[in-house]
């Protein structure tokens, strides 16, 4: 018989670190954005129901921790990021919001369609402005650290993701958009900041000054690993919008096919099937773009069945998640370089 | 009678070396905004026709100049902007293009209300993300100068007019909106990029090496010199929205009015008349805002006449240029100096 009851279990000490942390980069968020003007002040309040996984931010943390985890010494240090490293993850985050402010104005779109009011017009006029003001926020806080490097990794990574979004723009209702301009769309769009976050993580404790050297390897290491596992992250959620359970991830679905954006079963599946059965999937797409949902999803999602196009997405999801956890092997053990390992799993185990 | 015809007109000296200086920077702003990806570089392209006066790399450079101009020597020295010089016009012309660009959009809200099609939407689409590539790309370039001071103030600057225009956002269809919130408006959203710009350009010049002080007053004239110039130019810009003939303007007038924008005559004019004549004008703005046209504006110039609003606004715009223009007067003479104040008197006295 014990003496005492199995202790419960508790978060591990580098959750509550990191928790401990993130929520220093949001004080450091939310002071950044602050306005004298009230109605200013009023639509940034409104962006705490934006806020989500805090994915970036974890990254730049971990990605500093794991780097300056020494490869001799067995003693846990605690995570205790830097004034600079918890400022470049606000600014990772804020970039980040701004661009799904901005993606909320497009995805509006549709419902414009169906009938405008003008109460949903001034709402986009705001949400325009408050992007741009994110945006700029985001530059002024990286200028603070008067790091020119990571002032032109941020600003390029910004061109980058824009310039993704633009070539997606571009493809829309393209039926003939192959994989590889699938991936080009993905890595600008979501993988350039994943990527920037985790070598900027890095760099921050790399070449801080224990670590005069500034390992260029290491840090186009943690980077590839950004955008192997910011890759992966996107193919997941395209999966979910296609095959999720709205209760379950909590935003409208099937916005991919309505909006003409095709994903990668998608791509995969147009590909590989015969004349035939392309036809008959190429009159789904247009019924879903034109707003069908129920009996038409499924028959999209037996079509995509019958060419394992959904299995084929989810093992190439998987796959660049066993790179990007490869490419880490080197790394001396450490809790955080653990929890990053962790992390990459759950980008394509997760259902929301 | 004359041995030789009296000589054309040539262009001064000044105004050849500044549009030579001009073209540089624009070749400095499309290289900037270079893609690998046609889509992207066919989207920037457009902007060729969003090129306007240019007149934020004018006073960049112009006010670099007359900042330098020794009070001693008598010896005209040619203009010859400094890379750092003609990058920090590129930068301020590009984050006011990024603004234009996405003005845009919020415009093309009437329009959308009288029914959009798909082409419009996925037009405005583009440009919600092109606004950003700008944004994103002024930043990048604004890093290349390695100058934290420069980055700080395009950042918040960036942040000054988002709020400027949210503010403005806040105020439509208020129609009890004073002068001094208008003045705060116009101050954010127009003044402060154009008071950064001169600014800078006389930072560039004066912490050079020859200028090791470094003028904290001389530059806080050249930036409040901007401030006013930028506040007269958009109540020129309002006065011409209002009174203007389209013909000459060259763009759809009177959108204020149908947005719900009250500009300086019309709140001076409400403020100044008698409770008839105000419910009066009220409702020709709900007229123009309709989208009513012809003689709606006639009546509604009327009423601005009876209550000498057009006349205020004209007025408060020219004592603008005269306090901007005193700022100047303790500056060394010099050809930049003239030119900047002739380029001030002409800010109140366009027709375009």
């Amino acid at each position: 018989m014990p003496l005492s009851p199995p202790p419960a279990v508790a978060p591990a000490p580098i959750q509550q670190e990191l928790d401990a942390a993130l929520r220093r980069v949001e004080e450091i968020f939310d002071r950044a954005l602050q306005s004298d003007l009230p109605p200013v002040q009023r639509l940034v309040a409104h962006l705490e129901t934006y806020r989500g996984k805090m994915l970036r931010p974890a990254l730049v943390i971990l990605c500093g921790e794991a780097a300056s985890a020494s490869p001799t010494s067995s003693v846990r240090h605690p995570v205790t990021p830097s004034l600079p490293t918890l400022t470049i993850a606000a600014v990772c985050e804020m970039i980040h919001m701004a661009t799904l402010v901005h993606d909320d104005v497009l995805d509006e779109a549709d419902i414009r369609r169906q009938g405008a009011t003008v109460n949903r017009l001034r709402g986009n006029e705001a949400a325009v402005i408050l992007g741009d003001y994110l945006f700029s926020s985001a530059y002024r806080l990286c200028s603070t650290l008067d790091s020119q490097q990571a002032a032109l990794l941020i600003g390029r990574t910004g061109m980058t993701l824009c310039a993704g979004e633009l070539l997606q723009l571009h493809h829309r209702q393209n039926f003939s958009i192959d994989e590889p301009t699938y991936f080009e769309i993905v890595k600008r769009k979501t993988g350039s900041l994943i990527a920037v976050a985790c070598r900027l993580g890095a760099m921050q404790t790399l070449t801080s000054p224990e670590h005069e050297r500034g390992d260029d390897d290491l840090l186009a290491r943690f980077e590839d690993f950004g955008l192997k596992l910011g890759v992966a992250f996107q193919i997941q959620d395209d999966l979910l919008d296609l095959t999720g359970d709205q209760g379950v991830v909590g935003k409208p679905l099937r916005k991919d096919a309505q909006l003409g954006k095709l994903t990668l079963p998608i791509i995969h599946h147009l590909a590989q099937a015969g004349p035939q059965r392309r036809a008959a999937t190429l009159l789904l797409l247009e019924d879903l773009e034109a707003g069908a949902a129920g009996g038409v999803v499924r028959q999209l999602l037996d079509a995509l069945d019958a060419t394992r196009s959904i299995d084929h997405a989810h093992a190439h999801a998987r796959r660049l998640v066993a790179e990007a956890k490869a490419l880490l092997a080197d790394l001396p053990a450490s809790p955080a370089k653990s929890m990053l390992l962790s992390m990459a799993d759950q980008v394509v185990s997760r259902a929301a």
